[in-house]
């Protein structure tokens, strides 16, 4: 059987999106690919890289093979020529189309996962679109309501409960039916696509110590403690609520498959420390496999040569990885 | 000169405090100390662990020597016999009078930092003494109002503007005049114990991404900008605020000297996660030096010969830097 290829999309053009992207012809992985961007884009800063990659337009994807040097290409034209580093709202709708048909080729079951370069949020909402990110709007495109996002080294998973919400609405966020389908959405897709037959999910308290019995608040004992019982009662492998600064500990790290934290600077400082440029972002609860770089489009480095792509490649291996699983699964 | 003893207080008797306190004198350190202890409770569980230590009881703590295999001992009589494991509050008030002694000392001259070993919050509270902390109460001690939190490894310096408290109130709970403050007490005492002349500090914002230009809470403009910029305005080398989750990657911890997180479970999963069993606990702010182990009286490992040392070596030795530091500065 053809192996469907990976989506991957180029993310915004004036970011580091193209020059990452590039570098997957130069990769040695053996999974087909293909790159949603604009042909003619991809193959200037081609040049302007002195990069030896032939871009190489395909119209049909059920048929892509992997040849060193060649970047396979699904081509979306641009609204506008781009300059490195410049952003132009005249693009937004360009960046979202790209999107857009890698989510829907998902779908449609012609590609087997996707894959994001960054894109830059201020430049799409600048265009009059309203885009809080790719998280939201892929679950929109794809008729979901809940989606998690984990985070993932080779050496450590982080799910978040709550992602993009400032500290104080933190604790008003985490009610018992999130917090229960949070771990449900855990739960499932780590046995679909990471093959975890029974996950070991570590939930970190909301307070420090978690909540010390109640001395340092109570979230613990209203929504925490009984949504982790009625999850064991299911028979699911949860553990805690734990306190957030000693959950992390290199030795216990090695009992768990996947910690949750409660809240974006909870879960994701440790995450960044322990394999930044390494680490993916991953979506769980789409209908289909999503991965992502863990950085920003990163203007000043676009078309310098001095853009890394360990995170695109690790992106890009991880949901090789995903896919492989769900297939034997 | 004779250099004056390091103090260090042997915490919660049925904790692993004792064991710990006696690897001290198995420590190839050169610095005089005296443990502030029951000598008999000490001597018992020397046997108990089969550990070839001589405790050694003084009165005159300015004529103190350091010898293998010796332990000097200040000797405070505890009100009941302890067993390892076992919390009796009946010894609440041992345990608080060896602090006060320790602490009293420094004021004095008599001692030139004190090392605290952990107490049990739990037990001293279940005896009547309303109890929050070993930092809380030495506040008061020494008539102090405001101190500041840091932990430290090998590799890294986090402090906090808040500790203990609930999520839900951290973001109140931090002013202007509070955080201008955090940062004098920081920057005065990295200078005074630690020889670093133009202490580089790195601040956190409170919001995840720092708040995003407001878009994501707005506590770093109402709050933490305008401190930010009058602390610079002073000559101070304060950055920030940095969003927490790429302040902690490595190559960018080389361009501070100390980060300021926000609170407890923003700052500390990553710091543990670093080092655990070599992390210490620094009291900042206080008129004398005092440092602490990072880790709880683990009651169930007190007397059996597998509590680690490491974490109050660590803190040991790190009191015996800052004195010097403070010594040559």
């Amino acid at each position: 059987m053809q192996t469907r290829p990976v989506a991957v999309t180029v993310g915004e053009p004036a970011g580091i999106g193209p020059d990452i992207c590039l570098s997957l012809a130069l990769n040695e992985s053996t999974i087909p690919f293909v790159v949603i961007a604009d042909a003619e884009m991809l193959a200037e800063r081609a040049d302007r890289l002195n990069l030896a990659v032939e871009i190489q337009t395909v119209s049909n994807t059920s048929d892509i093979s992997v040849s060193p040097g060649v970047l396979p290409v699904l081509s979306i034209p641009m609204s506008q020529h781009v300059t490195p580093g410049q952003l132009d709202p005249a693009n937004a709708g360009y960046v979202l189309e790209t999107l857009r048909i890698a989510a829907q080729g998902c779908l449609d079951g012609d590609f087997s996962a996707m894959v994001t370069a960054p894109v830059h949020k201020g430049v799409i909402n600048e265009a009059g679109i309203s885009f809080s990110g790719h998280t939201e709007f892929l679950a929109e495109l794809a008729g979901i309501q809940k989606v998690v996002m984990m985070l993932a080294t080779p050496r450590l998973r982080v799910a978040l409960v709550t992602t993009h919400l400032p500290l104080r609405a933190v604790s008003e966020a985490i009610t018992q039916p999130v917090l229960t389908e949070t771990l449900q959405i855990i739960h499932r897709d780590l046995q679909k696509h990471f093959g975890i037959q029974k996950p070991r999910i570590a939930v970190c308290g909301l307070n420090p110590h978690a909540g010390e019995g109640g001395y340092l608040g109570d979230e613990e004992i209203t929504t925490i403690n009984p949504v982790i019982a009625a999850c064991q009662r299911e028979g699911m492998q949860i553990s805690g609520p734990w306190p957030a600064d000693t959950v992390f500990v290199a030795d216990r790290l090695l009992d768990y498959d996947v910690v949750l934290a409660m809240y974006h600077d909870q879960g994701l400082p440790v995450l960044k420390h322990d394999g930044f440029g390494e680490a993916v972002n991953i979506t769980l609860g789409l209908p289909f496999i999503r991965t992502s770089v863990d950085h920003g489009t990163a203007l000043d480095l676009a078309g310098s040569g001095r853009a890394e792509a360990g995170s695109l490649l690790t992106a890009f291996n991880m949901a090789s990885t995903m896919q492989s699983a769900r297939q034997s699964s």
